[in-house]
């Protein structure tokens, strides 16, 4: 079993379902193409899977789970599309396909990216969820609103800018990762608890903290395969955050502290799921090919 | 009486709002005065004023109205914010400040209007509302998501950006701005009424199309100001559409053939109101102020 084929039923079903609700969009079709490019072309879908699975755990209505499932992924879409601009990290490659500015160009590119996170919230608010009271849907938004917005992802990401050639402590670097990929991948377990039962609220800390380690965990990965692993399989270069003087885990910590800290993180989001009285064995599952991955 | 003074109560109780939420933004400092900057410095706070005078002729709670209002201005800085960027408009100057990129830099210019817009829907969306159902608030931040997307501003923007130094239709340069400018000032009207009475739904249609004629009035009159405005009061080059071959209706139609348009519309706008069993005097006086005005 690989990450691939775990999440493929579920990366088919949020794919479908975006897919659908983009051809809707047709009153300018550079920008329609653009914003496709930016969600349709790959990606591996962890916020879409946590918010599916840790719903199904939780006994969600599974048409509300593919909505939050995707608005989380549009976010999550807007994000690297600007994150690719020019102005910040200048990528031209992303899951071996042109970045959407190098494929269309600079402005259609910042505006797919704003008109994917408008979308966001116009799939979520969009007529009533079926098994959720008007008054959840709304805490549901506001999840991840707040996880998106300036107390998180993009304070993440205005503080990696500013953190770039510069040495920072673990805890900065943490911090900076817990807002700029933390905040999202945290707020996917928070969306997929909030669309189910009454009963299963009461475990929404512990999901998300299983969430918020489970995001640290990857970061560390990441910024490991950035050093280990091949173009090829990345689907951009190796290499390019010490090219672009990021500051990473392995250039704090070294390969083996990094790989360390990631054991460590693992460890302690598996624990978080020991307490809830699920079955969260597919979580666990998840967390292994997930912290295994070579892309 | 002026716009200024006309609008003047209003604007101050969003901008106090305004800051407050701003404030509270404190995880990253250049990103929030960059915010800050594209929000606070000014501008004629039309959207907002909409909003709240049409909720109060609606008897909207108005703490409701105050966050519809707020969210709808976020939206409306986000999109200038990006506009103005090198890649978009290349705009220097605006409300005679500079730019958000040029105080700060294109990076955090891109994030403080993605934050911006996050903003909006966190506001709209954190805790219920006084006056109404939760149903009704969700179909208010719908509104806006639909107003401001790919069916929307965002389009509108992007239909600009692919007619500049073309020669469009009447019918197109109406089309465009429908979306670009139309959409978010017709929602103004949508979400003032929705904070509204029961009883004041079905007025709802005749608020947006009162709303959709000003907005195109609006439009023609900010072309013929480009023409015949002057820098200081503009607060922009005067003559700068004109400079980036922008499509406008002067150039379309010449100055007095606008300047017909403009009044027809006006006449329209006014027309739309006249079915409505409320006083909505102050309507027409604000009509009559902003298409009046010299900046």
């Amino acid at each position: 079993m690989t990450i691939d084929s775990l999440t493929a039923a579920t990366r088919k079903q949020v794919d479908t379902f975006l897919q659908q609700k983009l051809e809707h969009l047709t009153l300018n079709k550079r920008l329609n193409q653009a914003m496709q490019h930016g969600v349709l072309l790959g990606g591996k879908r962890i916020r879409p899977y946590l918010v599916m699975t840790i719903a199904d755990i939780c006994a969600a209505n599974e048409t509300d789970a593919i909505r939050a499932a995707a608005a989380i992924e549009l976010i999550h879409a807007y994000s690297l599309i600007h994150d690719d601009l020019p102005a910040m990290d200048d990528d031209d490659l992303r899951r071996g396909q042109p970045t959407c500015h190098i494929a269309y160009d600079e402005a259609t590119a910042i505006l797919a990216g704003d008109a994917l996170q408008t979308l966001a919230f116009d799939i979520l608010t969009e007529g009533s969820m079926q098994g959720l009271s008007a008054e959840r849907q709304l805490q549901v938004v506001n999840v991840l609103a707040k996880a998106s917005g300036a107390q998180g992802m993009c304070a993440g990401q205005a503080i990696d800018l500013q953190a770039t050639a510069k040495t920072v402590t673990e805890s900065a670097l943490e911090q900076m990762h817990l807002s700029k990929t933390g905040a999202l991948i945290t707020a996917a377990a928070s969306m997929g608890v909030l669309c189910g039962s009454n009963d299963a609220q009461q475990w929404l800390q512990k999901f998300e903290q299983f969430a918020r380690y489970l995001g640290l965990a990857f970061q560390v990965q990441d910024d490991i395969l950035d050093v280990t692993g091949n173009t090829e399989a990345l689907g951009k270069p190796q290499g390019s955050d010490t090219a672009s003087e990021k500051s990473t885990y392995v250039r704090l910590l070294g390969i083996e502290g990094a790989q360390q800290r990631l054991q460590n993180l693992h460890d302690k989001a598996l624990q978080s799921l020991s307490d809830i009285p699920y079955n969260t064995d597919i979580l666990k599952q998840f967390s292994d090919l997930l912290l295994k991955r070579d892309h």
